[in-house]
């Protein structure tokens, strides 16, 4: 099996697993118990904390944990929208290709009377510090704009949308889900107000998450309950999957460097002899873009077809959002960066790891080349 | 060390973990994958699904899965407030003590503009049919109370209050997480339209709960993003857990009668000793409880001051809800069924498990009755 969809999850690293496995063995306890039992796990908890939190340039305190990315993004926005509410800021300021997490949770306000504006991302794929601060307005509330894109790997100037937004005065949110562990990220230095991620997107566990808040931004609970992470998230800490989530963070950032080096290889000699396909095209920007992140449109074929082929030859990869699929539209990415949706339906998106060798790349690119001339074949008949 | 907080958490059952770790370790796939890989996640999702669901005699379809019982509880009144909302019903009715994820969530519908009546419990912490049937109103969208009380462990008459909401075309929720893998539960006998559960309480992991909603009951999201659970729950599937989950529930139902006889047994051995303790009062109904709890308050002492030395002698105890410590606040559950703030100071809550031997159990008095004395000698001197 060739593992190329790194995007919709990874494998859970060693680490992580050897980090949770006493938490789900004989360490079980409710970090919540008085007595020394809980209070271990309290620790860990806290040990947990710290550590993401170093491993962004945060402060601990401004770290809470959730279910995943898609709670932190809807709990970024929702407390952001509620910040901005208190003195009649009822603007908000995101990309036409964001995550579902975030442009759901912006219809749903947008519905409740807030105005919401979606910058264009061009063919590029990317959103400039200029287009940002050109759409501020004295309502905007919350700039939220995603670290890197998860369909096709574009990596946006986090550091420069961050920079106009608190000389403006208007709150920064970015969902880092594809970026944490892969690229480096400093929130102090990139002026990041708020920010989500999710463990199973770096060699965590499924169900983990964060959200970070500078120092000052109150949270609203998405849910409500007991006092939990100093009541801004109730429900039992998931120590087994925190501790597990951040031992993988702490590994992906210290090997980050050599990792993405050897990803990035790979990743470019696949694109290089893909974009050799006749009627292929290359999504996104070919520099700024994630090492793991190889993302085309094959003229006059269909993915899901495409897919099966790859599947049936052990070959994993996606069309574009693991979270979208099901859905029948064509990727709202893929017209975002103005491909027709004639174009967007034969899309293919690898996200490679590190564990792909040269043979499976070239099995892979063989595979890709061999299908697409194959499905053409069979729809010119 | 003794462990009898059980209502806090458990240790997650062998064939959980067993269940568990194929999907912490090679079978990693998104089930949203097209390929075999994310098919086989999918395929166990789909199969954790109706596992559940036939513990519950419910049907598959209507069982999602959460991050636990707190994002339930909130995720099924939301929905339910919403349903009541587009027929200009906006009353909903609950009890004193019900656990903070349902009481909170009340709390901001309120602030919203609903009329919330919270019933009275009476000194033995039961909510009747009558009371709920009485309290109904043509406005009234929904009744929420809890199959069992989470601090002193009585059993509410589910399926009578049931009967009553169905009858008068009301919606029923309840907030199932003591109870689930505990009690016997059918949600068709009972009429239950909305359950809420989690998983850490049964036997397996934290981090996982379920929604049940009946047919025809549509759930708002609270977490908006993907397309996962049919629309009605976005982010990524937590496979592991949600297997774990299924696995622990299905075991805890097939060997409910025969543990819960013998914890029963140990149950009513602990209070009647410590029922002779002068100055000492069971808390709840001492024949509708659950199983597993043991809950007393104790003249004259500090529950703090007490857990900490059960806590030294390898006793993991607690005050009420693990949810609710930290807080200084009495338990709202004591001063539900009429305990005295002097006196609700002075609880002490033991859930204890079917691993408790005879030799645990006589450790367990003694320790509690030793140190009662104890704290009572220095607070008289």
């Amino acid at each position: 099996m060739i593992y190329a969809d790194h995007a919709a999850t990874t494998r859970l690293r060693d680490c992580a697993l050897q980090a949770m496995m006493p938490f789900l063995t004989d360490c079980y306890a409710n970090a919540s118990g008085a007595y020394p039992f809980g209070q271990a796990a309290k620790k860990a908890l806290e040990d947990a904390r710290r550590q993401i939190a170093d491993c962004i340039h945060a402060a601990p305190s401004g770290i809470i944990f959730t279910s995943g990315g898609s709670e932190s993004d809807n709990q970024a926005i929702r407390s952001a929208a509620e910040i901005g509410a208190r003195s009649d800021k009822k603007h908000i300021i995101s990309a036409a290709f964001e995550h579902h997490a975030v442009l759901r949770t912006l219809d749903a306000l947008r519905a409740d009377g807030w105005e919401i504006t979606l910058l264009d991302v061009g063919e590029r794929g990317i959103v400039s510090a200029e287009q940002v601060a050109a759409a501020i307005r004295p309502d905007t509330a919350l700039v939220s704009v995603m670290f890197a894109n998860n369909e096709i790997g574009t990596i946006q100037p986090a550091a420069e949308i961050g920079a106009v937004c608190r000389q403006r005065g208007v709150l920064f949110h970015t969902d880092a889900v594809q970026a944490a562990g892969h690229l480096p990220i400093d929130t102090e230095e990139m002026q990041i107000d708020l920010l989500s991620a999710s463990a199973h997107k770096f060699g965590g566990p499924k169900g983990a998450g964060f959200l970070y808040a500078r120092r000052g931004i109150s949270l609203t609970p998405l849910i409500y309950g007991g006092a939990q992470e100093r009541n801004r998230r109730a429900g039992t800490e998931n120590i087994p999957a925190i501790v597990g989530m951040a031992a993988a963070l702490a590994e992906a950032c210290a090997e980050m460097e050599s990792e993405s080096a050897a990803v990035r290889r790979q990743r470019d000699a696949i694109i290089a002899a893909l974009s050799e396909i006749p009627g292929s095209m290359l999504n996104g920007d070919a520099e700024m873009r994630l090492p793991s992140n190889i993302s085309f449109c094959f003229a006059g074929i269909e993915s899901e077809t495409l897919l099966l082929l790859l599947g049936e030859r052990g070959i994993c990869a996606s069309v574009g959002s693991a979270c979208a699929s099901g859905a029948a539209e064509p990727s709202h990415v893929l017209r975002a960066i103005g491909r027709s949706d004639a174009l967007a339906r034969g899309a293919l998106r690898l996200t490679i790891g590190a564990e792909l060798t040269d043979s499976d790349r070239q099995t892979l690119i063989a595979a890709v080349r061999e299908n697409v001339e194959r499905l053409r074949a069979i729809s010119h008949r």
